[in-house]
């Protein structure tokens, strides 16, 4: 019987993205928190991707630049999507597929039905979709300097737990940070997606030329009283963990059709 | 007891929209298909959006464009996405919550994997977190003079069907119908959506000033074998229908993780 070699330890790489853009301090902060656990390469969007959901560029062409916008880490700004950033990443970037994807840490919530909506999830979820274990961070907090110190505090222990995680690959996370100093956090919760919606009201004004045009606002509507969502955790100063999948069939109304419907 | 007024009948709403832009043959194809059924309203995009997953304008204003280009039909066209275009037309177009909602007919497949990027689906689907029933076409043809008889064909049985089904608000249909002519295909099949994925390879090139840019290319890969999937309903001549959902909550990770995790 040959003798095994004991193979060099190799660092785990870690990919790190957001929908924010790469100068937003989120990413940064993320970058910090997170030092010293892997080798960590930053794609990530050139510009704010916020709202982009799981969008991929198709009519034209992507561009990826090399930057030293967090010294000494080795960081790309990419034309494209947050979706965009995670598969130039795979396919251009590294050269092995990475260990984990983080993205974020958002400015903003993305609990609930934001999961929908979220550039900074789906990124989370293009890395999943590619079998590499994958958090979205966000904050809850809309403001440019923020504090991220709880956020950073609760990731590094995230990703540590997932990097330990020997059948980590088929998770994908979501997870969201409550507007408080860390010794007012409680820990985490394991949660469910709440039940929500917005209820749009479009701002309709006109422009010089006498036409109008229309602005998205919305009001945020929580139809989700059960005490296992991301929202009641969060509003119970906890950080919410929802795992998330990207099976969208909806297996119990498939059950029904399948009896009801006779074609 | 008061006699009760006989009601007079109303005709149901029927939102159309798509990915393609509103000029595309798709969704005039779906518009013929439904003629008669209700009171057809078009709001789609004024421009091609494939691939724009769920994306919603936020960092700029909409702009919503009244045209005749379906003679009779009222018609609008939006700068927005294909999700955009469902919010705008429940909040600003309709005076009531439409009885369904359309996409399509997409030019060109959005089974398995594909409901997450594609346009057409999100477009159904925040029509779904709206309460309003809805369905996503596409044809299994990305050619721009695709011929959509067989699409329409099946289109308006299902569409009958779901208008006519009490308890049809909570149902999202992935409908997929093959490239085929109506008498070879062989009916409906519900299904779940496949496990699948694309393997991308970006196509790198170099501009005339020396800078590299990057096409988005890929080849898809199935890894379900099993015969309940919608790729596996195409690949036998049946026209696909998966319920789709918008909980993305993975519940059997969620279970795991509880067990597992100790913080």
């Amino acid at each position: 019987m040959a003798v095994k070699k004991v193979k060099k330890e190799e660092k785990p790489v870690i990919l790190i993205t957001n929908d924010d853009g790469i100068a937003a301090p989120g990413i940064k902060s993320l970058v910090e928190a997170v030092k010293g656990l892997g080798k960590i390469v930053v794609v990530a969007p050139d510009k704010p991707q916020s709202g982009m959901g799981h969008a991929i560029t198709i009519g034209h062409p992507l561009r990826l630049v090399k930057t030293d916008i967090y010294n000494g880490v080795l960081a790309y700004s990419c034309s494209g999507t947050p979706v965009d950033c995670v598969k130039l990443a795979v396919d251009k970037v590294l050269r092995r597929k990475p260990d984990i994807c983080l993205s974020g840490i958002n400015h903003g919530p993305n609990h609930s039905i934001n999961v929908i909506y979220s550039g900074t999830m789906s990124a989370a979820m293009e890395a999943a979709i590619e079998r590499i274990p994958a958090i979205g961070f966000s904050l809850m907090d809309f403001s440019i300097d923020a504090d991220f110190s709880a956020s950073q505090y609760f990731a590094r222990i995230l990703v540590e737990k997932m990097l330990n995680d020997k059948n980590g690959e088929s998770i994908l996370l979501n997870v969201n940070i409550p507007k408080l100093p860390v010794s007012a956090i409680k820990g985490f919760k394991i949660c469910k997606q709440a039940n929500a919606k917005y209820k749009e009201t479009f701002l309709e004004r006109t422009d010089p030329h006498g036409r109008k045009y229309y602005w998205l606002t919305g009001e945020f509507i929580n139809y989700d009283k059960s005490e296992d969502t991301d929202v009641w955790a969060l509003a119970n100063d906890y950080v919410s963990v929802v795992p998330v999948e990207f099976d969208f069939t909806a297996y119990d109304v498939k059950k029904k059709l399948e009896k009801k419907w006779k074609f």
